[in-house]
């Protein structure tokens, strides 16, 4: 036993699993990463609608993998115990053995019936219903998890899928965090109401509380929904922290690996404690774990009271016999990874491409507003101390989506000229466009009619402000009697008429309106300071 | 003559000119467009300052060229009349002669000595001081000119000029616009006190009118700055409109061109109403020349109302006996191409090469903020409805700055946290960063010192949260007796600590107050719509 004792950690990040083989003194003997593979390919998902889903088997094959490399570097006879960390809270639906449910051939291919990741939004409203709920009773049972119960975590997303998904609903026995499931499979039991559950993932995300014997009471949950009645039973009221055993291993993944059946699978929790842990954390350090978002870990002596606004504060979540806190930002490298991606565009198309893609987007959009004071504002009421911004960015934001809210944005400072002229008595009734873009972009033109509610004219003269000059030599050089006349002999005539769509003119009102609210609430915001 | 009577029209835009001839029934003959060459080069300019000026022999050269191209396709003994229109307000510093002083080979590189383009935005503090003093007096000289002076205009470009530039402030006798030297110019008369002036360019942009008799009174411009005392008797009184001609053709052009002597110079204007006449303008149309940035049209008849807010109405500024009434975009087609050039920067260079470029910018900034919102926000307070943003954008703003703001943005985002625990009374006096971005980014970790002002660990462990992993499965198995034993035992040390650099971390204090105040009003307007 040349290795002295060896230890397995596992850490289901984001995006791909690693391992570690260490020593019992810390020397790292192996380590190994593998991406999920199905995620790898975009599968299951959709970044513009903040639906994030992982495959159970993308867990299980990689898994598999990175165990098996790990091993090739020691002696698997010295192995003595695996623990693992996962993201969350990721929230599966399962059937009464415990099988998360997209195991099962009828839903192998179910979004709804795999993993829904940490940063799944999905379940925006029923974080909203669950809010309002616990804000509504005696007893706040967000009060240990910051008293903002979040679209990301547990209860939210069981209940996004139970709305949702009838067929997915009617086959969920339970429901179980990532965490739970895969140190539970490893020991060969995952049931619903015998498998141990992590005292980090049950106190940050599913408003667990020894103050309330638990989970929340059943007439709460039934309360928020009765879709979620029953469920309570069926999942846990016990909880335990990581240093814990949840078993031996059981005998079809000692067989797989060779190791020996004496291998003890400890228990479980979130990868950022798991992290602060790994980074043997004291109490007054804040570890920072950094990557696409960020998680926030301190691990301290009871503090005594609620602390608002965090993602939790929960009894030896991180170190037995000290609270762990836990807070984080959304997304940290994710926020440049987004604008690289957005760059990146650039190689693979041209501008008439970007405004294809524009044009093709629909008018209704999906919250990006653009202020187009890029070099300050001229009409009305001249101001170059404001500046242009882009509003309402998420991490599936495009650069089509940009480009054509920049459009949208010169166009509703177009119409807001016009507002500004008509309120003080002027008749506009009519748009005639001159100048490059008007020739170049059909798009730009119908939009404008659009936006104004007006025909608008494109003049076929190419170049009309020289025309213009040629028109005042003729009057000047006596050719016509005036610029009236001369206007009438040499004007170059229309190339072409937008006159506004009806159903998108209403569209572009509502839109209108937002953007003169954005507009108010940034020039208020800059004049502030400058 | 076959041609019948034919007339030039000449239309110095932005960055070309370009030149019609046509035939007195609106036949096009020929037209051609030259870039300025110096222009071009990019010579003069600092975008990220908004300081945009043109040497004179631009237009001189690229007219000479456009004119001599148009010729060839027309009879040069047809041609009755040229009129010109120019971008404005574009104002340069003039000789007692007349000759702007960048012709003069002392002043030939001096960009304060050149044309400064209607978008410069140099004399920002010099509009707000003439907007002062305007708003003081008995008498609004801004009246009808929509009671705001803008940076773009006459006046605050001679102040910025006189006040920064004391060489061209000895050497100028006078200022002219584009429009009335290029006219005077080529009907061989520039002497300012002599020369013809556009009623177009003094009644939209050098508070001309006849209600004072012409341009403010002396003692309203002495008493803005001393600096522009006796410059109104060294202008002009008189106005015309462009239909009036400012003289017979100079035997000098009229050479170089082949053309007769009895050739007439039109009067001149700016671009945009020459352009409306070019498209045949009628009251209750709007003319909107959409480029770079763009200028709204009309024509109308007195609307008895000085409309506040607008680039000015004019009587005679478009067509003779109606008023003309001006407005505007500061940056239309110029938002797009800024957009489009950052995409650009993409070809060019990698990742990587994005973040040292950020990381060479200053921490102060030009103004650029960003939210860090791309996924909803996850402490304090979690909120998904909110979502990313991007402000204090200008058409010079690069891609390094963007990135610049988004790693503060989340840097800021990260401190927020930090602020939040330790005024819940949570301790903490430093921090510990592990994940992927704490080992790849040595100025994140900088940043996040400076913005903390606490120090920042980053851990040597490549695999943090496996580690702990690891560490609890030790604890699991019995091979250490506990986490606090087992951290001891297995921990991987520090890779490098980041300490904040004083003075960087004070700047960094006064734009995180700044982000905190745009992160309430961005998301006050975020939720007033949710």
């Amino acid at each position: 036993m040349t290795d002295g004792r060896t230890l397995i950690g596992l850490d289901f990040g984001s995006d791909s699993v690693r391992a570690v083989l260490v020593r019992e003194d810390g020397v790292l003997l192996a380590e190994s990463v593998r991406g999920y593979p199905r995620w790898a390919e975009g599968k299951y998902c959709d970044a513009s609608a903040h639906r994030f889903r992982q495959h159970p088997k993308d867990y299980l094959e990689s898994m598999d993998d990175v165990v098996r490399e790990v091993l090739r570097s020691g002696n698997p006879a010295s192995v003595s115990g695996i623990a693992a960390d996962t993201t969350g809270s990721t929230v599966c639906a399962v059937d009464r053995e415990g099988t998360p449910l997209a195991l099962l051939p009828a839903f192998s291919e179910n979004p709804d019936a795999m993993f829904l990741l940490w940063k799944d939004h999905s379940a925006m409203e029923e974080a909203e219903l669950i809010d309002a709920a616990a804000g509504r009773g005696e007893m706040d049972y967000r009060k240990y998890e910051g008293s903002v119960y979040s679209c990301e975590w547990f209860w939210s997303k069981i209940l996004h899928v139970l709305r949702s998904d009838p067929r997915v609903a009617d086959a969920a026995w339970s429901f179980t965090e990532h965490c739970d499931w895969i140190v539970g499979e490893l020991a060969g039991n995952v049931r619903p109401e015998t498998m141990r559950r992590s005292r980090c993932a049950a106190g940050h995300k599913a408003m667990w509380h020894p103050d309330w014997g638990g989970l929340p009471p059943e007439a709460f949950l039934r309360g928020i929904d009765p879709r979620l009645a029953g469920f309570r039973s069926r999942l846990y009221e016990k909880t335990q922290t990581a240093d814990v055993p949840v078993g031996k291993i059981s005998p079809k993944w000692a067989a797989k690996w060779g190791l020996s059946p004496d291998v003890t699978i400890g228990g479980s929790g979130f990868d950022c404690h798991f992290g602060a842990v790994g980074s043997a954390i004291r109490p007054g350090e804040l570890v920072k774990v950094i990557g696409t978002s960020t998680c926030d870990i301190l691990a301290v002596p009871d503090p005594g009271r609620c602390i608002e606004g965090i993602c939790g504060q929960v009894d030896g979540s991180v170190i037995p016999g000290l609270t762990g806190i836990e807070a984080g930002q959304s997304a940290f490298g994710d926020v440049y990874a987004w604008f690289v991606r957005m760059l990146d565009y650039a190689g693979k198309t041209s501008l008439r491409q970007l405004e294809d893609d524009a044009a093709r987007l629909s008018p209704a959009g999906r919250g990006v507003f653009a202020i187009d004071w890029f070099n300050g504002r001229r009409t009305p009421y001249a101001n170059a101390r404001l500046s242009g911004a882009l509003l309402g960015l998420d991490l599936g934001t495009s650069a089509p989506e940009i480009y054509r809210a920049l459009t949208e944005s010169t166009v509703f400072g177009a119409k807001r000229i016009i507002d500004h002229l008509t309120s003080n008595g002027i008749d506009v009734h009519k748009v005639t466009a001159i100048g490059g873009i008007s020739r170049k972009s059909p798009f730009l033109m119908q939009l404008c009619a659009d936006v104004f509610g007006l025909p608008v004219q494109v003049s076929a003269a190419d170049q009309a402000c020289a025309l213009g000059g040629a028109m005042f030599a003729a009057v000047a050089a006596g050719v016509h009697p005036d610029i009236r006349t001369a206007m009438e002999a040499m004007n170059a005539g229309t190339e072409y008429v937008c006159t506004p769509d009806p159903e998108t003119a209403r569209l572009y009102r509502t839109k209108y309106r937002r953007y003169l609210d954005w507009c108010s609430a940034v020039e208020k915001e800059t004049l502030r300071h400058a």
